[in-house]
This record gives structure tokens, sequence and C-alpha cells, in this order.
């Protein structure tokens, strides 16, 4: 195969990270906002997130047919192939963590004004916060083609599992002081499980992302890992 | 394009099927022994689920890598095409569907025996049930090649999602007669939650072989609807 073909195929790719890029812009908003409005009861913020869902799915659907066209056009092979189906991975995770961004932004009326004692607020947002740079930062890396710094981010998602821990165990104790607490801890709990799991799917980008650049897998797979699976009491 | 080659393509495409049929039967036996574990605070048989986990993972790299082949070796034109990257897709929610059983698993020893009434019991194993024939029924459907039966079982998603509302009511209804239920509570209520997304996989799964086997979309996307994010009290 010439260096023309192999520069048209990167050229094309091109088009799919400017997709990534603005999927992972979106993701990114969608997750501060929906976490905005949860802190703030802000429903109108919130029925913002659960319609910028339609525009992430209409993003990924192009992205797909774009990865589709240049496989059947390009031909490419096996590891150009893998490239493709990587970014199209990629989309499907940022896709994903757009749904769990929307997923808080429809609890956000069910959580009310009341039940929110500061602290956790200040713990929920501690967490989001690292969850966003961990979401700008995977998208950022992949688009300055940085494999080695997206290593370091990979190990980053264990503070986020941290600080769920922390957060899961604070709504237990809400509970078990006042019943009134337990509808809005729940779906708060659910809010927190989401930004673990945005958090898992920033790791799953991190590693088809490296896997794009690099031909080769992020090297000593950490093992995702919740740890209130196992807590028995909240202390 | 000869008779030959698509006829080729075809029995490639059918060791692809033979996979997926594979990991469709192993997710339906995590899932299945991930339920017994937990009501039966079955902690040896919560380990054999986790451990199967690796087994999926496998299966998957195997489908993946095989897709791939199929790609690189029969360039196969559009249709071909998106028809192996669904397959690759169903993998993944297959794959997904494993992970969610793990989870369950992992649970298994922090909700202990104590704290599950017979009603509750009752409720979650009715609702393993139905999510139970979903996920043989849908790769049944493939493996069969009947389009027409998986519009129907895309529908009866929303009974799981019924039986999901019933049972998130009657957690928060326990937790509120007693504190003492709260941690055993917050577990099960992630177990049902689990129970839910993987019927929303088996959704995903039978758009995936609908479009794999005729070459649209299934008519109708049904939204995935929890209409506990909405839900304010337990009554």
């Amino acid at each position: 195969m010439g260096e023309h073909t192999v520069a048209s195929f990167d050229e094309e790719l091109g088009h799919v990270d400017r997709l990534i890029r603005d999927m992972g812009d979106l993701a990114g908003a969608m997750v501060g906002a929906s976490i905005r409005a949860l802190l703030a009861s802000d429903n109108a913020l919130a029925q913002r997130v659960i319609s910028d869902d339609a525009i992430m799915d209409a993003r990924q659907r192009e992205l797909d047919d774009r990865a589709i066209t240049l496989i059947a056009k390009r031909q490419p092979m096996a590891q150009d192939l893998r490239a493709v189906l990587g970014a199209i991975r990629m989309a499907g995770d940022l896709e994903r963590i757009g749904d769990l961004a929307k997923n808080i932004a429809k609890r956000v009326s069910a959580v009310g004004q009341s039940a929110t004692p500061r602290d956790l607020s200040h713990s929920i947002d501690a967490m989001a916060q690292l969850v966003l740079v961990q979401v700008h930062g995977v998208v950022d890396k992949y688009v300055a083609r940085e494999p080695q710094a997206l290593q370091s981010l990979r190990a980053d998602d264990e503070k986020i599992d941290v600080k769920y821990t922390a957060v899961f165990r604070e709504l237990l104790t809400y509970m078990m002081e006042d019943p009134r607490n337990i509808t809005a801890c729940t779906h708060l709990l659910f809010c927190a499980k989401n930004l673990e799991r945005i958090g898992d799917h920033v790791t799953n980008i991190a590693e088809n992302a490296y896997f794009v650049m690099t031909g080769s897998q992020l090297p000593s797979n950490r093992p995702k890992f919740d740890e209130t699976t196992q807590a028995v009491s909240p202390e």
C-alpha cells in the first residue's frame, strides 16, 4: 500500500477524531450540568441534559457511519482496522457517559431540595470534579496523541473509587439517622454510582485510545473495583 | 462478488454466531447462578460466577479477533460490514451482562443471610426469571434467525421495568421500617438495578440482531425507561 493511501486513511481517521472530540466535549458538559442541576435542584438545567442526549446519540450514529464508510472504502489491514474499531468503541463509551449523565438529570426532581445536607453535597461535588477532569483529560490526551499520559490518567480512576466509597458510606449514615432521608439518599446513591461508572467508561476509553495510538495494549490492566460491593456496614 | 465468496462469508459469520451462542449461554448461566447465590447466600456459587467472568472476557476477545480477521480477509461491502459490527456489538452487550452478574455475585457476602424477607426474595426472583427468559430468548431468536420474534421480545422488557419499580418500592419500605435493613437493602437495590440493566442490554442485543438479520432497524424504538428515577416516595 503506497504512502498516499496511508495518508488518506489518516486524514479520514482525523474526521473520526474530530467527532470523538465533539462527543467528549458534549459528554463533559452533560456530566457537569447534571451535577450542577442535582446540587442546585435546577429542573430546567436537568431538562437540558436530558435533551442533549439526543444530540449525543446523533453524533454517535454519524461517527459509526463515517467509520463504516472508511472501512468499506479504504479496506484497511488488520492494524488500521483495529484503530477504526477502537474509535467506534470510544464513541460507544462516550455515548454511555451521556446516558449516565441523563440518568443523573432524571433523578433531580426526585431528590428535591430539602434532603441534601451540605457535607454530602460537598462530597458528591468533589467526586464529580474528579470525574470531569478524567472525562476531559482522556479526550485531550487522545486528540493530542499522548499515549503515556493515558497510563497515569487510568491510574487516577482509583481516586474516584475512593471518593465513591466515602459517599456511599455517608449516604448510608444519613439514611440510618432519619428514615425520611431514605428516598432522596437512594437516588443520590444511584447518582454517585453513575459517576463511578463514568470513571469506568473513561478507563475503557483510555485503553482503546492507547491501542489506537500505539497498536498495543495499555500495560498492566488495573482491575475495575467497586469496593462498596463488599461493604457490610457504613461505620 | 460471486456466489462462492458470499457463501464463505456466511460460513465465517456462522463461526461468529457460534461464539455468540456460547457467550449467550454463559451469560444466562451467570445471571441465573448469581441470583441463586444471592437468595441462598451461597458464597461458593457467587465465587464461581466471579471466576466465570474471565471466561466471558476470553470469549469476547476470541469473537473480536475472528470478526476483525473476517473483515480484513473478506473485505465485505457496507451491508455485510454492518452485520459483522452488529455481531461485535452483541458480544459487547453479552460481556456487559456477564459483568453485571459478577457484580450481583460480589454483593452476596455483603447482603448476608438475615436481611432478605421472603416477600422480597420472591419479588427479586420473579424479576430475575423474567430477565433470564429474555437473555436466553434473544440469543435463541438470533441463532434461529427469527427477526419478527425479536420485536415482541423487545416489548417484553417493559415487564422487567414494571417488576423493577415494584422491587425498588418494596426495598425502600423495608429500609424505612427498620434502619438495620438499610445496608443489605442498598446492596439488593443495586442487584435489582443490575437486573434492570441486563434487560436493557437484551434490548440492545435484540436491536443489533434484527439489524444483522434484516439490514434494517427494528421499527419504533421503545425508549428505555426506568420510572424509579422519578419515584418520590415508595407508597
